[in-house]
Order: structure tokens, then sequence, then C-alpha cells
């Protein structure tokens, strides 16, 4: 796309970082008030942007047209279910996508990644005392096993890391069950990923974590732990909200529970796995790159149709939007399908090594593993003229009612490129339901539909085409 | 409570049937305008049931001074688990019910009821090809099981009984799958109920129905089928929303999946179970009754906290204010543990046979199995008159936000009482999530809370005491 020569000229003056304070957490309303010489900025950039307004609307207009997106993403998901790192069903759907890019007429290429490979096995958890009660349950990632005939002990149930403290001489020698309500995903989260840690520090042989949920019916989340070399390890589970609330219960009514866990779970040794990368060349720099897409692993659990599936398929039906509408952008647009982001991130991590002498020259990276819900913005991790372009390109998205900009934008799997001070976003969406489904067996194409679907696809075909092609290289 | 003469002089005028028609289907903003003349009638007998506003204030100021009904249904549902009809765990249950309504000064005694003995054994079904896919199921109260090695066969998923009419030349051996979306639960609990006659009646081999639910985080939800006598028996499951979606993407893709279920169920001999039954006698009219109350059986999932452990329990709680209060009701307020709701209506139906002769004396029955969430008013079924009293006594009730009266009242354990032209009702509450929960393992105790479980206690302490005591017979 050809700018005019005045409004480049205009758009090289401003191009240089103001000292407004961008909003930082804005909300669902929309940007929060911004200063005048922030606004002004803002009103520069819009000049150049509103010249992509012909490629916008037609990028908006042909996403809406069918549901390739949607049904894409349901045939890999039916066709060979969830897909964790190490496992055959992940590397036959990677075999898949790569076929299919080609028949979109992409540039493909894969490049090799080593990745955990851990194995659930089977695995159960009981009450055996006062009466015997199944547990729904799910071990968490990259927990050990327990020994075969299970690890059979009486309960003790906290309210939270100061509440484990507090009981620490009641804890040895049991399980300890965190029944913790959510508040945040971030906060709540803690006590998946260490609670193995602290629970083994006061002597419990294993561990169990209330679902980091909202919502339950009757619904284990599986996720990471992180194992802390300081303590021994212990197994690591996760009941569901009805169960741990029941142990609370008989607890508060002073009636000892006895617990059976039996989980088969082990790490195997690493597996090879690929990130699958599809491109269109840039016409003018093409080592120039808007580098774009999610996590194509997910738990073994469900269909990871949401975590990530939709992240990454948007992603990529944005790029097919670009080659089908005939767009050239400048620079290459370059789709990523990670591996391995839900237990090692060893995708994202290649990715930067593989290139640690190319970063300089990606202009900007875009995640999009918050759901593909109805897309609604983007979090924008950069300086304020990062920020102030993004909310320009913004205004081209106001007819799908992609509206605001927050600060925020580190994705796991672009982390280590926006290390070396590549600008980062991530598509934000309605997900008010995102943690009802996350991890677990609800995370099904039944949840994403094809308009929303397709709306994200155009609000990252927009925003990653324009700063593939737009005259200056996105501010750092 | 004594009644001025005056009063119950204008009551006496007032009380023949009126002709003006009650409003049908009240909505949730409150009753439906009505005539005159039926606003005169409500009035008359407003001024007698105010004299029982102190009586109301009090029933509604104790009924939230404590978490007793909560805590005793919590107690029960942990210690005792599910009660489904001939389980050791229903029998179980009731004991300690029978020992804990003593302890309450309550006059209790139980009557046998011969009640249904299906057990669910082992079951499993898992979508075999074209991939190996376990599916979360619950075999549907009465099914017959499977040959131990299971039904393995190709899957036809139709989306209506029309559909399936449509099909049938292609159901022959099949595995019927009724992927039915949910709209109402009277429309599509058909298919539960009835899907394995259709299914049968075109030569399918077994029928899996999508839960009966708006809302799924992959749930399966069981019930009652009733098999028609003039079709072959075929065993009859219900599997997630999800997995009937997937099978519906599959076959619309023209995939063929061919899914193997396996079910233990059977059949047993008729078990004993009880009716449980709780009385303050009347002081004045000891065999003019007031009975109310709900189901104490459940399936076999989750706590049956809900359905109907709520309903029975603030039953209970009503006739513990009143004791509590030292309130003497003329007539005999009765609340009943009806058994075998779920699968049978045994109980209920006993209840009616052992009084044949003194139903003619029951003034009111009441049932509480619309879930136990916030209460907001109450289902009539019965004369005009019937109704303009309830909406009278609904006055007193207007602090807890008890406020409207709808047509129905028709309640499964009270409908052989009714029968006999006895007055009914049902306590109605904000039950938007009633059917996620609904025949699930989610229906636990962590779904209700002690407010309103208390706020349900007040309103049928208020409709059924006034009832009891007021110095007319409740208008048949």
């Amino acid at each position: 796309m050809r700018i005019p020569c005045s409004l480049f000229i205009l758009l090289m003056i401003f191009a240089i970082p103001v000292s407004a304070q961008f909003p930082a957490n804005g909300t669902k309303k929309g940007p929060a008030p911004i200063t005048e010489q922030f606004a002004a900025h803002i009103r520069s950039y819009q000049q150049v942007v509103d010249s992509y307004k012909p490629a916008a609307d037609d990028i908006m207009r042909l996403a809406q047209e069918d549901s390739v997106c949607y049904n894409r993403l349901a045939e890999m998901c039916d066709t060979y279910g969830h897909r964790l790192s190490g496992s055959e069903s992940l590397e036959k759907a990677l075999d898949w996508i790569i076929e299919t890019l080609k028949k979109d007429g992409l540039d493909v290429t894969t490049e090799k990644v080593m990745v955990p490979h851990w194995v659930r096995g089977n695995e159960s958890a009981a009450m055996v005392s006062p009466r015997f009660k199944k547990f729904a349950m799910l071990g968490l990632g990259g927990s050990i096993g327990t020994p075969a005939e299970g690890i059979t002990a009486e309960v003790l149930v906290v309210k939270s890391f100061e509440d484990l403290k507090t009981r620490a001489a009641q804890a040895k020698g049991k399980i300890v069950i965190f029944n913790v309500p959510f508040t945040t995903y971030g906060e709540t989260v803690q006590y998946r990923v260490n609670g193995c840690n602290e629970a083994s520090r006061v002597g419990a042989v294993a561990s169990l974590v209330r679902s980091i949920t909202p919502v339950s019916l009757s619904t284990p989340h599986t996720g990471m732990l992180r194992y802390n070399d300081s303590v021994s390890k212990i197994p690591h589970a996760a009941i569901t909200l009805e169960d741990a609330e029941m142990l609370q219960r008989f607890q508060n009514r002073g009636v000892k529970t006895v617990v059976t866990l039996k989980m088969e779970a082990k790490t195997l040794s690493d597996a090879v796995s690929r990130n699958v990368i599809a491109e269109i060349k840039g016409t003018e720099k093409p080592d120039e790159v808007v580098v774009f897409g999610g996590h194509i692993d997910s738990w073994d659990v469900g269909q990871g149709a949401m975590d990530d599936g939709g992240g990454v398929f948007v992603s990529w039906n944005a790029l097919r939007l670009i080659k089908k509408l005939g767009l050239k952008p400048k620079r290459t647009m370059r789709v990523v399908f990670w591996t391995n982001e839900e237990n090692g991130i060893k995708g994202g991590e290649q990715y930067a090594l593989n290139r640690k002498n190319e970063l300089s020259k990606h202009v900007l990276a875009i995640e999009s593993d918050a759901g593909t819900f109805t897309p609604n913005g983007f979090e924008v991790k950069g300086s304020e003229s990062t920020k102030a372009l993004a909310n320009a390109i913004l205004n081209l998205m106001r007819p799908i009612g992609v509206n605001r900009i927050v600060d925020g934008g580190g994705g796991a799997d672009i982390g280590p490129i926006l290390e070396s001070g590549v600008p980062g976003m991530e598509l934000i969406v309605d997900d008010e339901k995102y943690f009802w489904y996350h991890h677990t067996d609800a995370d099904t194409m039944d949840k994403l539909n094809p308009k929303d679907l397709n709306l994200c696809s155009a609000a990252m075909a927009i925003m990653t085409y324009i700063a593939a092609d737009f005259p200056l290289h996105f501010p750092k």
C-alpha cells in the first residue's frame, strides 16, 4: 500500500516517542482518557493508518464470508483429539496443519523442538473414610506418580498458604488439600503451581488443589506445577470444588477423612516436536518480520479448542485472508504454531534461540492465547508510541467492536522475543467464561463459534498487515 | 390464633368461589393484572390474613437466626451420600432423619413403601472409530444393561424424533444419538424418557441422548426413561453435550463413527423403603391436615442436595420453626419425606393409598421440588378462591421477596393427593441454574446456601401455618 509523501513526512515528525503516560489497565468501556499531547500523537498516526481503511474493510468483509476457520479447527480437534507435548496426536495434527497450510499457498517451514514428555497414566482419588466417595480428579502436569498401591492418608484441609503455616504441625504424614476459592487466575493458580512444595515442606505425603475455576459442574482442571528443588517431590493433583468443599465441611465438623490417591504419572525422556511456521514474504523488507500466532499443543483433556487451538487458527486464518485478498505487505507476515506452551514453553524459547541475531528485525509479536470469544481489543506491551499506533489502527476495527487497548501483552510464547525489546500484543476477548473451560474436558469446539473466530481473525489480520506494511518500522 | 368475630363473618361472605379468572402463567415481575372483582376477593381474605402478621414476622425473624437447615442437610449429604431408591445410603439417611426429627420434639411415624430397585453397575461409552475417545456418560434410570462385551455399532445422529423418522431406513443396527439442544425441560426431556422406544422402533441396538441441560462442562445428566411395551427394550444412556456435538460434526463431515457402550444396569426385585412423616398435631381439628414436603430419595450421582434434599429439608425446617415459636395450629401440620420420587413415585402413591378415606380432610398439599435457591413465590393448583387466599398470604412474605403466584403446582409426590381435589402448591425459586445441576455429580451442597434455605423455610412455614390455622378450611 502506497502512502502520499506529505503524510510520510508528517509521520516522521511524530515517530519520536512521546512522554505522555499511556493509561494503564484500560477497562471494558474502552480506553481511559488520554492527555492532549498523546491524543495528538494518535491523530498523526491516524492519518497514515486511515489510508489502510479500504484494506481493513476488505479484510472484515472477507473474514465474515465463510466458516473455514471454525471448520478447520473442528476437523483438527475432532480428528486428532487433544495435543499434549510428546503425544502422537500432537504430531499427527501438525502433519495435517502443514498439509493444509500448503493448500492455502503459504510458505511453510518447521523447526525441531525438544519438548518435555509427561504422561498421565491411570489415576484416581477417592475418600475412603468415613465412607467411600470417588473423586473426579486430574493429576497436574509434571507431577510424580504414587506407589502402585497409592498413597492413603488422613486429610488436612487448608484455606491458604498462611493457613498451612499455622497448621504446619498437623500436616506431617497427611494429604494436604488446598481449598482456595478462585479470586483471579494469577492469584489462585499459585496453589496449583506451588502447593506441592509448600505441602512437602511441612511433611505432607501428597497434595490436592481445588481446581482453579470460579464455576464447577464437578469439573477438575489440570495445569502445570513447578517442583522446587529445595524440598522433596510429592504427587500433586486437582480435585473439584465440590469435593474440596465436602472435605472442608467434614473437617469443620470435626470428622476425620482419609483419602487414597493413585497416580501413574511420570516424565519420560524429552520428545521431538516442531514449531510450524507459515509466511507471506515481505515485498520490500522480507527480513523484517511481524510474527504472530499461538500454541498448538494442549493439555491431555478436552480438545484444546479454546486453549489454544482457536488462538493459533485465527492467526492462520488472518494470514489466509491476506493471501486471498492479494495484499502484498512490505515486511514478512509470519504465523507460528508454537509447540509445548503448556508444560515447557520450549517452542517459544527455541524460536527465539534460533533467531537470536534476527530478533532486532522483528517489528511486532502478537499472541492469541486468551480465548477466541467475541474480540474487543489488544493488550499492548511497548512504548507510548507503540500504543499510540496500535490505538490508531483500532479505529479501523470499530465496525467489528474491537476498540480497546490495555497494558499487558506479554504472552508466554512471545515472551522470549519480547525480551529483546520487540513490541508485543495479545488479542483480548470477552473472557468471562474462559476459566470455566480452561484445562478441562469442556475445552471443546461447542464453546466457540464461527462468527467469533472470524472476528478474531479480522482483528489479527488488520493489526498484523498494517504493522507489516506500514511506511515506518513499528515503533519500539 | 383467634380471629375477631366480625372478620370471621366477613370472611364467610367471601368464601364462595368467585368467577373472576385468575391470571394464568404469571411472570417473574409478579402476578399479572387482575379483575376488580377478584381484587375485592383478595382484599376480603387479606383482612383475616393480616391478623397473622405477628406470627409471620416471628417466623421470618427466627428463620434467619441460624443455619440449622443448611448444616443438617450438609451433614446428611456428606455423611450418607446420594440416596437412590433401594440403596443402603437412603435407608441410613432416613434413620438419621428420624432420630433428628425426634430431637426437635416432633411426632414422627413411618410407613412402608415398596420401591423399584434399579442398579447402575459399571458402565462406559467410547467412540472407538475413527479414533478412541472415552465419553463421560450416565446410564438412564430403568435402562437394561448391555451384554458383557458391550454393544459396538455405527452411530446415527438425529436432531429430533422427526429427523429420526426421516432417517428411519438408516437406523437399523445402529446406535442412535439424539443430539437435541435444550429448549425447555418439558420439551427436551422427551428424548431422555422416550428416545429408547423411538430408536428401538426403527431397529437401533442402543440409544444415547445428549444430556438435558442448557450448559455443560462435560457434564452427563441421568434421569428416568420409560420403556414402551410395544417395542423391544434397548439400553439407553446420556452422554455430554460436548460429545454429542462432536459425533454430529463427524456425521456432517461424512465421517462414520463407531461407539462401544457397556452397561451392567439391571432392575432387581422391589426393595423396602419408607415415607417418613413428622407432625405438629392440630389443636382443634387434628384430622384436618396441611401436608407438605419433598422427596428424600435422589439419583445415584452428586449429593441430591438440590434435588430434593433442599426441598424436604426446608419443609422440615418450617415445622421446626413453628414448634420453636410455640405456635399451635388448629389443624395438623404434616411434613412428609416422600421416598422414590425419582424412579417410581411409589412414596407419593403409597401415601395417598394409605389415606384414601382421609384425603377429603387434607386442606392443602405443598411440594418443594423445584430447587431451594432464592424463593420468589408459589405455583398454585386450585380454584380462584384458593389462589386469592394464597395471594393474600403472600402479602405477609413481601419482606423476604416472596411475591408471585403462578398457575401450576402439581408436583409429582403430591399428584396422587391432588387427584382427589385437594388444592396444591409448589414453592418456586430463582431457578436459572437448576438444570445445570439437575441429576448430575454437581448437585452438591456448595450450590445451596444457608440464607436461601432459611428464606425458603420461612415461606413454607408461613403458608402452611396460616392454612393450618385459618378460621376456614382452605378453599377447594
